[in-house]
């Protein structure tokens, strides 16, 4: 144990109880105080022992999550008033989106000593869950992770160019209110509608609900579906491993042609 | 438990037998034979239960590896053999890189059960013990991994002009062989010389070494170093981030330049 008060960013995994490491579940059993995020799910929060403080930052009264800035202010003052083992504990992996690098700077700014325990994505998670492979030979030769949302509701800028490489599985965070335009911009630069798509919310969780979809119609799909809470996007042809991926679509004559390419 | 055999393709993470997820450790004590490969760390395979059946494909009496097929082979026949539980071990997560879907699709092609247990991959995991973000604001707002490594040794065809994205961290996997032609590309294509680069070979264990460089300098670097067995490259401004950065880099006036156009 450190002398001085320590902060752990520790990654609790895509949802699933079970998905947490076992250096998460033994830092949870130590800590003094739990300060965590909508991200995190119920089941998680159940790990915590009883006597252990918890600060949910998800949700103000008013209902809307904390400003960034107060969860930095927030962990430092925990580690300045005495308590020894602080955990802020976030969804998925702690240094993959979800703003863990901004709190790591603040907090040894201040001097306050900081260790990250990594934690499942997300992707990892969803795509064991719905048996997507997120690499597969001749299917995609590598994956990239991206935010759908912008700081500030500001326009969103990203490498349309880049993005539109069938080669390349693209994993989309936070992207169900921009889905329309991210796809439309991808198929306006060679993405062909018919790009298969998944759609996860809630995956590795008793709540998982899914959808198969492509490109092209991925927007209506989603709209439809009406998936509540924060929904995973994984776009590219290794979607069409997927257990019940044909069955789920009525084109599936279109994928059958990446198969007959010898492209699955 | 299910009636039939069943395979669990297994993640063990980076290399800390603490990264392994709690579903792993619960899987990995229930195995009846456990197959793993060279990426599995040996304080890993001491949570094997004593008594429990160990196949090695990382290595043949020649010290090749065995092929895909054979390994495909292997689980389908161990599956065939009355067998119950049988776990393929891989380093990382078994569907990011490491041929994991290749086996699930040949073990569903004989109508053979099979469970993904994700795993922290080696990009979440490094990143972690180097004090590294993946992802940052004004920094990255994005991450990619991708391999270095060619089927059969054939010339690395990437997508040269998506990758030389100063807003993208770059996460190259088994990229030792071909780094210099890697940095090379993407410079050509406009990303700074001063670039900022971590290499980091067994990471999360013991034996974990590492260095910091530049893109115009890390083939070179690499080689002095003589980093032995796989390594894994982070490419990206968030690489500035790690804790001991500006101390091993003598070019931290150049890094010092991001900081003041507000960059980091």
């Amino acid at each position: 144990m450190s002398k001085g008060p320590k902060v752990f960013l520790v990654g609790a995994g895509p949802g699933d109880p079970e998905l947490l490491t076992i250096k998460a579940q033994r830092i949870l059993g130590q800590a003094d105080v739990v300060v965590y995020d909508r991200l995190v799910s119920p089941e998680i929060l159940a790990m915590v022992a009883p006597g252990t403080a918890r600060i949910n930052v998800g949700k103000q009264p008013n209902s809307h999550p904390f400003p960034q800035p107060e969860i930095n202010d927030l962990l430092v003052k925990l580690a300045q008033s005495g308590r020894r083992n602080i955990v802020r504990l976030k969804g998925g992996d702690p240094f993959t989106f979800g703003r863990g690098s901004e709190e790591a700077q603040v907090l040894a700014a201040h001097g306050i000593e900081v260790e990250v325990v990594p934690g499942i994505t997300a992707a990892s998670g969803c795509a064991a869950a719905l048996g997507i492979p997120l690499t597969h030979r001749g299917l995609a030769t590598g994956v990239r992770y991206l935010t759908g949302h912008c700081r500030d509701d500001a326009d969103l800028e990203l490498d349309w160019d880049g993005l539109a490489d069938p080669d390349t599985t693209l994993v989309i965070y936070m992207g169900k209110a921009n889905i329309a335009q991210i796809a439309a911009e991808i198929m306006v630069r060679g993405l062909a509608p018919s790009m298969p798509v998944a759609a996860i919310n809630s995956g590795t969780t008793e709540r998982q609900s899914h959808l198969f979809s492509t490109l092209g119609d991925i927007a209506d799909d989603i709209r439809k579906a009406g998936l509540e809470g924060p929904v995973l996007f994984v776009i590219g042809r290794v979607v069409t491993l997927a257990a019940g991926y044909y069955q789920r679509r009525e084109e599936a004559n279109v994928v059958q042609a990446l198969h007959q390419a010898g492209l699955a």
